[in-house]
């Protein structure tokens, strides 16, 4: 069987790895991927060929990845956090129909909304969405039909790439919606920077002051619900049990 | 230092587990759990001390842990998928404030959504929303507005807990609240089933036929956005990529 993986690993350390990723990995002849995801990867596994591409070039990386798979070469093709989750695998599987022969592996990982809610405490208790504030695959309305739609629903809200260089003002907007629909000034908010990585940094601030901090694309941002509390340094979503 | 990891373990086989909650079990001398839980951990961590409680008995579970660890035991307490969706950690964090000695260490884990969306192909490929349909700890009005909420949105919806034996009717509900506000009847939708544990079972049906199914606890419910759609046998939700 000519077998393809499409490989989420986690926030970068080996610590988020699953035993699935490992495998694949370790497995695999060729590895696939965005160049910062390579080097990630390439100190765990040596003895592998890396096939590094850059950004926009996405289409042309999971051509390559099918077609050598199809020649019979064992591949991955590799994300950080959840290759399901803005990651390969939709691309991967919507491209795969021209390579019957292919069987697609999708192996699921520790997407940054999870590993971020783990270091900031427990924001994910409750009800949650993701949502990923670049345009540059959708339009900025669809976007904030959605960020509405998670005010309105009182939902903990994360967003994932909230601002690069040449989007500055996307997370002051996106604050700002869920300002005008309903949601609180002091909503306990939290921001994770380069999680598990060197570097990281760890924030807690209200939803008024999370208006002005400048975020980058290695940054996760995590706005709390109405029941969402801070104890002691943690971020915390009750489910809802009953606590003296 | 007195530790107490809240583990989240993946779905249930060892390939979920990540490297940290490896550790962490690896390293503990007492693990709490519910029984389904500890039942699927057991097998792979022999020689530790396992103490099992029941639904219901969270609370007690939690401040049993809690104490263990404040006596110097190193301590874990273990969900399936990730603790910190509907698992454990916003009750321990909760509830540590009484020991404010013990270091809380929450490990992230592939939670059901994830592995979930591997199994069905890749739902999760652009913004979505959990949602538990579980009215125990919430009333069912909360459910309802965020139902609602996800429908106008056009998340792809995440449903954990759709159906109990004593709630046989919500999956039903949740299904008709999508339809009165705007999901198409033939939105593409997927279902999994004891996800990589015995007797995986794995639906694709439309939204219109959700309504109808019955689902139990370890059922996972997937609800495509406008842009989901089937390739093959897998379940697809473009990220926005222009394929031909």
């Amino acid at each position: 069987m000519k077998k393809l993986y499409v490989v989420g690993f986690g926030p970068g350390s080996m610590n988020g790895y699953t035993i699935e990723a490992l495998n694949a990995l370790e497995s695999s002849e060729l590895i696939y991927g965005y160049k910062t995801y390579i080097d990630l990867v390439k100190k765990n596994f040596p003895g592998r060929e890396y096939i590094v591409s850059g950004m926009h070039e996405e289409k042309d990386r999971c051509k390559e990845a099918l077609s050598k798979a199809n020649e019979d070469h064992t591949v991955s093709i590799v994300s950080s956090g959840d290759a399901g989750v803005y990651g390969m695998a939709s691309l991967i599987l919507e491209m795969a129909k021209d390579y019957p022969e292919v069987e697609i592996n999708v192996v699921a990982g520790v997407t940054a909304a999870l590993s971020g809610a783990a270091r900031l405490g427990s924001p994910l208790g409750h009800d949650f969405v993701v949502i990923s504030l670049s345009d540059l695959l959708t339009p900025w309305e669809v976007i904030e039909k959605r960020l509405k739609a998670a005010a309105v629903g009182d939902f903990v809200t994360v967003l994932y790439n909230p601002g690069s260089h040449s989007r500055t003002d996307a997370l002051e907007k996106a604050c700002e919606i869920m300002l005008e629909n309903g949601r609180d000034k002091d909503t306990v908010c939290g921001i994770i920077k380069n999680i598990d990585r060197e570097g990281q940094e760890r924030h807690i601030m209200t939803l008024e002051k999370l208006k002005d901090y400048e975020a980058d694309m290695l940054t996760t941002v995590f706005i709390g619900s109405s029941t969402t509390k801070l104890i002691g340094e943690k971020m915390v979503t009750p489910r809802g049990y009953k606590v003296d």
